[in-house]
């Protein structure tokens, strides 16, 4: 095991440098916060991961959840994660006050996520799907449901999921065919297959509760006839006693990685006796779960993040202690070897990682920060912040999904053969990795929602606030001589974006959605290196305001390094937007043309 | 598992249409060959494949080696493969007849290995290992060294071995420790210990000859002291009985693919027992082992292809049979759902990998056809064919690996969900292949020789004859109207090629050779891509002259297809180019320049 899975320092550098995280505390909602308690926050999260979440974190792998006599078997750490996370507050970090939660500012409670994840991925996502599914309850749910239900997910004692998926409707939600037929007392019965549901069944928890997808009878056919139900594992008669609710687990599958969960398959109502109790309105389900799954998108681009953090501390420690090979200058072999951190070509691939790393990081903190502000700030500001978020979750899910793998890749290729082997973490995160462009909709289906709706809706209102964002970025960077030549080159990328876009816009009104959204993949992609130059030159501002002042030697080195990661990112990573730009300029509609019949079996 | 696990129409396209394997035949050496009888080999390699090799496949990997008493258990099919290879001349295509051999173009014998490392790759490496060790015996060693171990190697009795690697010598082989003392009875007492040795100890067979690298009692600091030993598992005393020769495996490596081969540890002389017998010359060990290393790297190159192309036809199995969603212009969601292989993103999946694994092999079977003109040509020829064999060597090793990760990546998307459970091979594809950009040299070594060496060797001459390849393809190409933007395409590429490494030549002699190799890696990548597109244009042309006759519809398809996925290399793979060269010109010292210190950990 590596020493290290993240850098606090790192962490501070972002919420207090960069986002300046203090700054929300002059907001009466995060009034009782500064950054001495913040720091606390942080710090015993730190603690947390480090004494319970990491030093099992091979062993859930090596012992993944098993399905007999009905039961699904998990590690038993979760069982005491679960309860620490309950009373500890960590699955209410950003719950009201009013609601016994913490009110933590998003920026630090995403920060505490990325924490527990780059110590345990598996481990952190039990209690951060309960947190999800039980503030789906709280937004869209009757008093009666949050009563019943919220109090013991918040424990720990009870698992929440979202519970989606089915056999025949993975990426195509219109598609379910779980029923929910009416009944006089005032719950539905429920009817038929999920796959895929992550924590969907194990024996850490007394209770697991699903924020289900279905279709009352009689429904609209598409995503218009889908409502969303409680549909608990176990559901409480009268005196709080548990009874089986007709969920049966049918089977858990066996996976790449991601092992230390269980990720179940459901059958609902064999029996004719499983009551699903409806959240808010008929038919209003896949707008109410948009809520849960929109988090998880940022909760996965977190995660994904996580793992390559913890990846690129372990292939560094590696690399400064593994000695191979002299200097390429160094024609005596009677020299000692060198450790492989002074070769360029093993500084390059830790250079990219940090540039992977630090700039998703980076990005999904300033979608927190939005998150944020839109609840602090007036009625006018709450749609601008709304709307930013909005366009940046499928960039924030998936650049970090995509580029996280090529990461940890570089990690593991820095540890040569060994990171080939299990004895050391590195093809554990690889494994564990794989599945974030996936789950919470796959890369293709991000591309999608960023080209043909976010980009576009409202008028292109969001993109012009993005666009406003990052140029008042660049404004700023151009105040420091030293980044004026990152400022004219972000400005350059940024014209290119907005060029090409206005591109595609016309493809869609001569060719049709097809064409239009045949490479939006791409498109995503080309944002994402936007998205993420854009932070470096965040960062690469207040490392230029930090340098102006007098430093102890650590301290310098830290901000000498971000500086090299920032030069990184612009000339080895935003350069690829000249391929992606000549292809999505190209629009000769390849793979709209080609024909089944072409690919020969 | 899938249905199929390669395209045999694709492969006689290659060798037939692309490389025309028959004009070989014209040649004495090849003389006994016709296109019918080298059907026949295709054919009966296809037939031992799916038969032997592909039913263990999945099962080889889920009960992998074990090290037990003193024994590495593998699977049953080990000894019977081997058996069948040794009987049906396997090990032995390209040996001249004279020795027993089939004397078959490796073009063929190339084609071979890619049927049968695409239907199990783990399993193809024992034969493979075998053939590559006795030849580096045929050629180097005595005829004593010879008769003991040959015949019984390419009877698939004994497992050949190439045992290089220490535990502090891996890249840097000039730092093995390895020792071979001198006695007075012919052979040499060896010490140490040897890591990572694929096939390096197995109970399918009855000995293990290892060809190792060892430096003699007071031979040279450095390469330069490095000899080459015959160093038998069990060695041959009076009468021909085999008595332990004190090599034993201390351990064997857990791994996250390649399954179905046991990577061991060896310790060596641990009771001073251990004979070695030298192979041609003291001192000269690495010079002949750069032969089996060579072949060894091309053989990476086309396993690496062989298993994402393995991946893809899983791929595109599931696409064409997987429904789900529909076209986004159908409004109407009570339509059926369409496979997803109608939606354009999951057709850009396939044509990227079909991009890249016939790309790759057509590159790989660029080489086999060098190394078949230079076994017949005359001696000026063949000093041309060996330098491009030279050049191209890294790349071939190279794009493959690094590519054929990204393509399977690609395959294992288009599952979805289910790309990241066992119950479908693509995750085991992943896992296996990850190993190729670190075996046989990893992907920084390869950058360093291609740029460090290869490139600049003998003044440029082996770079202006590739240049030249690259150019009379495209005159070539010139020829046909369709393919006139495609030839201009790369002969743009091509002239950036040129000026850039020019500009890094000048880099090396402004600046010496930290600056000159630090982007080594992306040069390599650049070249890559040049080196494809080439291919994929030499592809073209065959299209095209076929699509000139009448063809029946599933030829026509064929062809079809054919087109689109060189189109798809062209529209989405060459435009990679412009970001490597912007990054290749910069030469900033970037990774040269940043400090050990500035990586805080």
């Amino acid at each position: 095991m590596a020493k290290k899975f993240m850098s606090m320092r790192n962490l501070r550098f972002l919420l207090y440098e960069v986002f300046d995280v203090v700054s929300l505390t002059r907001h009466a909602y995060y009034g009782q916060y500064d950054r001495k308690t913040l720091d606390m926050v942080l710090q015993a999260a730190s603690e947390l991961a480090e004494r319970l979440l990491w030093p099992c974190f091979q062993e859930m792998d090596r012992n993944p959840p098993e399905l007999a006599d009905d039961t699904v078997r998990v590690h038993p750490v979760v069982k005491t994660m679960m309860k620490e996370f309950g009373n500890g507050g960590w699955i209410t970090t950003t719950v009201p006050e009013t609601l016994d939660g913490q009110q933590l500012p998003h920026l630090v409670s995403d920060t505490c996520q990325l924490i527990f994840s780059s110590a345990n991925y598996s481990a952190s996502v039990y209690p951060g799907l309960t947190d999800g599914a039980a503030r789906l309850i709280e937004s869209f749910g009757s008093k009666a449901l949050y009563d019943a239900y919220v109090p013991k997910m918040r424990s720990g004692l009870w698992q929440g999921t979202m519970a989606l998926t089915e056999p025949e409707a993975g990426s195509s939600l219109a598609d379910i065919t779980t029923t929910a037929e009416p009944t006089d007392n005032g719950y539905y019965k429920i009817r038929g297959q999920k796959v895929f549901i992550s924590a969907g069944d194990h024996d850490a928890v007394e209770n697991v509760v699903h924020l289900m997808l279905a279709k009352i009878t009689g429904a609209p056919a598409g995503v218009k006839g889908i409502s969303l139900f409680v549909v608990p594992k176990k559901r409480i008669i009268e005196g709080g006693e548990l009874v089986p609710n007709d969920v049966a687990t049918s089977g858990i599958f066996h996976k790449l990685g991601y092992r230390g969960c269980p990720i179940t398959q459901l059958s609902i109502g064999d029996k004719d006796d499983c009551r699903g109790y409806l959240v808010g309105k008929p038919h209003h389900g896949l707008m109410y779960m948009f809520q849960m799954m929109n988090e998880a998108r940022i909760g996965v681009g977190m995660g994904a993040t996580a793992v390559a953090t913890a990846a690129y501390y372990a292939s560094l420690e590696y690399a400064k202690t593994r000695k191979q090979g002299r200097k390429v200058s160094e024609k005596d072999p009677s020299r000692p070897q060198v450790p492989i951190i002074e070769h360029p070509d093993v500084k390059r691939m830790l250079l990219f990682q940090r540039a992977v790393i630090e700039g998703a990081l980076s990005l999904l903190l300033q979608c927190s920060k939005y998150a944020d502000l839109q609840k602090v700030c007036n009625n006018d500001e709450k749609e601008r912040y709304a709307l930013l978020l909005d366009l940046l979750t499928p960039v924030a899910k998936t650049y970090p999904s995509e580029m996280g793998i090529l990461s940890i890749s570089q990690g593991l290729q820095c540890l040569g053969g060994s990171g080939y082997c299990d004895d050391y973490p590195l093809e554990q995160y690889y494994r564990d990795a794989r599945i974030n462009p996936i789950h919470e909709g796959t890369t293709g289906i991000h591309g999608m929602d960023l080209l043909g709706r976010k980009v576009i809706m409202k008028n292109g209102k969001a993109s012009e606030l993005f666009l406003a964002e990052v140029r008042a970025t660049i404004e700023e960077a151009r105040k420091f001589p030293r980044l004026e030549p990152y400022a004219h080159d972000l400005s350059e990328g940024l014209g290119k974006l907005v060029r090409v876009t206005s591109h595609l816009v016309g493809i869609s009104q001569h060719k049709g959605p097809e064409h239009f959204l045949a490479d939006a993949t791409l498109y995503l992609e080309l944002f994402g290196i936007i998205s993420v130059a854009w932070q470096w030159l965040l960062q690469a501002i207040a490392v230029q305001k930090a340098l102006e002042k007098e430093l102890p030697t650590g301290e310098q080195n830290f901000y000498q390094g971000k500086f090299y990661a920032f030069r990184y990112f612009f000339g080895y990573e935003l350069p690829k937007i000249e391929g992606l730009i000549k292809r999505l300029a190209n629009s000769d509609g390849l793979t709209v043309e080609m024909e089944e019949a072409y690919f020969q079996d």
